[in-house]
């Protein structure tokens, strides 16, 4: 395994606590917590339709402005702009999960490691600062117009880095990504992040990943010649 | 001044004393640090091929091996394949000058930081783990398809960091590549690295530069706020 690309939304990083905190700040009615997962709910469909064509290609910031500003409307919410864009702000400050400073310089030592996510480039490189995490290299879909699980992603990625697929391992929390990635070639390691949705978060797992691990540090423990 | 990106080859990097040794060991006849700069002569015009259209894209690898097959075909030298790869490698393995590690890591702490090389992206990360140099992200002319000076080059990377163009600053030891980022709206520093052509190498300055400076240290003490 040459190459190790990083999911970052709920792999890496904590979103849901991060933007449950400028939920409750920004003053807006009801649950911050259920805000949060309201708006990341309308994340996906979204996406398709940038991916399907039937919506230009927009990136993190300008399709969080507007699923923020769909899901303020469905509930007759006022929110002034200059708060609208504290809240798109916050994806760009959200903590990483507890192992993954350390993990990531662990398995950079013996891997080439990069970010391959749907955030646009300068998204993630304002999330690696804030967390101090080091990338040997940030890739991001914005550099394929196109959203995972769409194949380019996957393919693109091992091919900025000089790696075959086959030598590209991803890292993520999400089955639905870790299958587009096999789709495309990839190998793939699923890591487990039961807290990405709270203490209510779902059971998940990828009985088809190559490595199914609790954190980072166990990521590297596997990755670790015999 | 929010963002700073910065040339590798020959700013960052010490691609003639590498490339040198590639040609010493190769056992290619001849002085190998002419080997050297005859190889590096033939860069720019190779570049400007791409640029103009009358050769399709190519990266750093496909281009070297092209140059270095006309060098040697020029003076009649037989090289096998295995070897020619080699010394094109050589190329990933480059040793930064003294400064740029501890100086890349001061400018980090205030300013986003970032490659923008003609390099392709796999090169970058190859030279920045050999030579344990922290970027924020690898920008590379290979995202946009053109060479520098090409505007597009310099505009792309203030795009993907999010940042106006006049808010970036190349760093680099190039004139020509110093105007280029002017023209794109960029802010340019001088670094000044009068070994890039060994103890006889041409002196060189940019009077138009907003800053020159003899190395990162000195620059990362400019642009500190009074």
């Amino acid at each position: 395994m040459r190459a190790l690309v990083f999911d970052v939304f709920g792999t890496l990083v904590d979103w849901r606590s991060g933007v449950t905190e400028a939920f409750r700040a920004s003053g807006v009615d009801g649950d911050p917590a259920e805000l949060a997962d309201a708006w990341r709910a309308r994340y996906r469909p979204i996406l398709a339709q940038v991916n399907e064509g039937s919506r230009p290609w927009g990136n993190f910031d300008e399709l969080h402005l507007q699923t923020l500003g769909d899901l303020l409307a469905e509930r007759g919410a006022e929110l002034p702009d200059a708060q609208r864009h504290r809240l798109v702000r916050a994806w760009h400050e959200l903590d990483p999960w507890p192992d993954v400073r350390a993990g990531l310089e662990a398995l950079r030592r013996r891997h080439i490691t990069a970010t391959l996510s749907n955030g646009h480039v300068a998204l993630l490189v304002n999330l690696a600062r804030h967390g101090d995490l080091r990338f040997d290299c940030v890739l991001s879909a914005e550099l394929v117009r196109a959203y995972k699980p769409a194949p380019a992603v996957y393919q693109t990625a091992g091919a900025l880095l000089g790696v075959p697929p086959a030598e590209v391992m991803l890292v993520a929390a999400h089955p639905s990504d870790l299958a587009g990635a096999r789709s495309a070639g990839l190998r793939t390691a699923f890591v487990d992040r039961p807290l990405e949705y709270g203490s209510g978060s779902p059971g998940r797992d990828d009985p088809d990943a190559d490595e199914r691990v609790a954190d980072l540090h166990e990521l590297a423990a596997r990755l670790r010649p015999q």
